[in-house]
């Protein structure tokens, strides 16, 4: 049955291993993309963080890099969602993964315009809406993730066997996930499949800013935190920026005091120019294991290695 | 290799399974302790929240109950710390697990006293510094788990593979553990075993009130919550209590004013007393899973039979 599981989302996304890639902002772009989906995994860009033009841009580049399976994480919280959709659809693009928002504004539309869609949660409550709603699958998002988080704190451990049991749609499997072991860990708690996103975020083919990449080879296990709850919970790795926030919280900060102090571009800043001091650094707690920069194939390659090896110690 | 890792702990300890039941205050008596020893797995009595004198007659009542191995939790953190330490030295204690403090305090006079000492952490950091003092094992402990937790919200997914990298003594993984299928998770991240709380917590034979066992098989998934961080981060089931600190701590309380808010005997009204409006009620992250009250030998029967049916479907 469990063998089942694992070929599930191969069948539903036309792919060889059933891994997503994930659409993170200023870091999927048509290179990390196209080099996920040429080795089998979903490759997945990241559309939160670019104007309609630019998405288009890098659909097209993606679609010139690979024959294979490509999808657009859009979150529905910004201005442009409209026309990012209308982008995609209009490019060819069949798989829309859609985070925040409700998954009933987009889904009826996607499933008649012929698209498989799978909605970001991180909570069971909303797994079952998701469903409701039409949804093809659901990622499942830890306490661990990188970036925007759930408010109910809930880690990748315990979320998982939780969804699984809410709904019978396949269940991806995000937050902490940067090994073939964790790959191991994440079937044995009934996931369909992994989410990766720090790991694949950390490869020669991501857009991120070098300096950051450094910077998350470099970090301890306790060098990201979750901050800004009372505006929208993101873990980020701690740096001045994030002391300030820090200071301000301790203090009591309210909604409005944090807004002022996030301003405009912060993650742009850091995670694309490469300003460590006053930047947003959006990315997940694996920092600490994070040791090297490889390329999406040697990563993959490492992936499948450790997994097997995962399984057959299992085994005995 | 990973099959010798799963034996580590049996013969470490003289149990059947490698599996660790947590010595958890309010709620690790004789009657928890004994049951569980009974059914293979090492029973902890959770001396935190017993005087000498009431530590000495759980002993012994433990030790009427079972012939199998039994450990003695202690938290470093308390005044009666050396009296309890005698009085489970001068019983026939031969396995200790600490938390809290330096495992450089007790760990020296304990293995010259013959024991076997085991001592909590939340990092890989004081993993090191664990292994360093002589310690024969490590309990690592995810920002997930009840009670008393680390500052750096490492959640188990992340924290055990940094530590089974970080020591060559043995892992005990703790925290989000309620299932046969988290007990396969948590071998295949490189554990040598997990230590259960919550689960056992709620089980017939755990000593906390009944309507505090009733709230957590009502709880959903989104019921707990770590709160307290300025003084001791403590994972606790949202109550009244819990709600009148959140306010506090969102207008930026002082650790005076989380100090004087606590009191004393907060844990032991809600926990022991069953006081679910004015009381502490520590408890893990997997609550939102926990639906029935089980006896220890039904409780180890399903853990096994998860454990073994994951592992086959893990197979293929």
């Amino acid at each position: 049955m469990r063998f089942g599981k694992r070929e599930t989302l191969c069948n539903l996304f036309r792919i060889d291993l059933p891994i997503i890639q994930a659409g993170m902002v200023w870091t999927a772009g048509a290179k990390l993309a196209a080099a996920a989906a040429n080795q089998g995994v979903l490759g997945v860009l990241g559309a939160g963080s670019m104007s309609p033009d630019l998405l288009r841009h890098h659909i097209r580049k993606a679609q010139s890099l690979t024959q294979r399976s490509l999808a657009v994480n859009i979150p529905l919280l910004y201005h442009q969602t409209e026309q990012q959709i209308d982008c995609a659809l209009a490019e060819g693009i069949g798989i829309f993964i859609t985070s925040a928002g409700s998954p009933k504004t987009y889904t009826r539309r996607l499933k008649d315009a012929g698209c498989l869609v799978v909605h970001v949660v991180s909570s069971p409550m909303l797994a079952k809406k998701c469903e409701d709603a039409g949804v093809d699958a659901i990622v499942a998002e830890g306490f661990e993730a990188g970036g925007h988080n759930g408010r109910d704190e809930l880690t990748t451990l315990v979320l998982i066997p939780e969804i699984v049991r809410a709904v019978k749609i396949p269940v991806i499997a995000a937050g902490g996930i940067a090994s073939g072991a964790a790959i191991a860990a994440v079937f044995a708690l009934g996931a369909h499949g992994p989410q990766i996103g720090t790991r694949f975020a950390i490869t020669q083919e991501s857009s991120l800013h070098v300096a950051f990449k450094q910077a998350v080879v470099d970090a301890t296990p306790d060098a990201t935190m979750l901050c800004m709850k009372k505006l929208v919970p993101v873990r980020v790795l701690k740096n001045a920026f994030y002391t300030q926030i820090k200071t301000l919280e301790d203090q009591g900060a309210s909604v409005e005091d944090l807004k002022s102090m996030l301003g405009k571009g912060r993650a742009k800043k850091g995670m694309f120019e490469g300003d460590l001091t006053d930047g947003e650094l959006e990315i997940g707690q694996v920092s600490g294991v994070i040791e090297d920069i490889p390329s999406v194939a040697e990563l993959i390659a490492r992936l499948k290695k450790e997994y097997a090896e995962t399984l057959q110690e299992l085994a005995g």
